[in-house]
């Protein structure tokens, strides 16, 4: 959930499914169907039926009672809903073991997210290249991102520093981070952070285990 | 959430708050406090002091009213709930930069899990050293995982490859995977998958973006 108030009257956790729902219907999509139901959503997904009949209606309902939801059309309003019918550039700070990984990962660019500069303040990592970029000095960050206007990072530098780099961050305009360090960062109201946090997922389900 | 039942009749929204309570109240012990409120966790969390007190109380509230959370006592009766009061050894399948990350990553030891092996098919990686465990041959996986009886896996491994994976995985016994994959799996009753992707945490924050 985002840290700060939300600005809306939609529940984040309403927002929050939306993106599930999108990567459901791109799936059946890619499959060669053209309508699917809540129904069936609903048992690809976990979540029942009627949960997302009532989510779905939060924006208008985009489906008629009994004749199920045409996929692409559904997809595109999600896309709107979700402001990814456009691309946002993004900046990823920390060029280690994790921010390879995040750049090589080749799931951003259809979904609304291309990754436009890497950062980071080991000399040795800086000028190389890291997929299709080249590792950038820390120091250029802040202006880099103020003349470029992005408005979202990703963090995968080590727990201690990234504070410090959200601010810098933040400070040269970015309002939305996605933090892989394991820490909870502090920031001002406006500024949405999401985090990366593979242990929570496993407490999730051990819960459930014997 | 699980992709399954949920063998409880506490809703699985409830249980995947837990670990966040757990992580923001481990931090405030760790800056030394002893005692919190519903009040302050929301505030930290960005959730309402009601729904945390509403969530704790399917576990019988931890709290009395007035006085607060002790931090410790509750800390210990989340790490219960969570069955985390145990240490879960987890394979980890992919030895990629991925992988790597995932096994240098320090917050597993201290929450519940450790890794206890990696597996890979490359043969240029079989052998090599990831953080302080050696890369095994994926053909030793299966039993691997039954000798040990491993319940806990992540999958860092190429999409296409994902759901062999799972399915080997779940044929030696594994009940809970988290997933790198950019893919859905197909899992059996019983058996549980989170997802960690980072485009459905983008685009959850780029909704309140302009």
């Amino acid at each position: 959930m985002p840290s700060n108030i939300v600005p809306s009257n939609i529940p984040d956790i309403v927002i929050g499914r939306l993106p599930i729902y999108l990567r459901a219907l791109t799936r059946l999509e890619q499959e060669g169907r053209e309508v699917t139901s809540s129904h069936e959503l609903g048992q690809r997904l976990g979540i029942s039926s009627a949960q997302i009949r009532k989510d779905l209606s939060h924006f208008g309902g985009f489906g008629k009672q009994g004749t199920g939801y045409q996929i692409s059309y559904l997809i595109d309003q999600l896309k709107q809903v979700l402001k990814i019918d456009r691309e946002w550039d993004v900046a990823l700070v920390g060029a280690g073991d994790l921010g390879h990984a995040v750049a090589n990962y080749r799931g951003f660019s259809d979904r609304g997210f291309r990754i436009v500069a890497v950062f980071d303040n080991d000399s040795a990592k800086i000028g190389q290249a890291v997929g299709k970029l080249t590792v950038r000095a820390f120091s250029e960050m802040e202006a880099f991102v103020r003349e470029h206007n992005i408005k979202v990072a990703m963090i995968a530098v080590p727990a201690q520093n990234a504070q410090d780099v959200a601010d810098q961050l933040i400070k040269a305009g970015v309002r939305a981070i996605l933090n892989y360090a394991p820490i909870s960062l502090n920031v001002p109201t406006g500024v949405y952070v999401q985090y990366i946090d593979p242990v929570v997922h496993l407490q999730r389900m051990t819960y459930y285990l014997d």
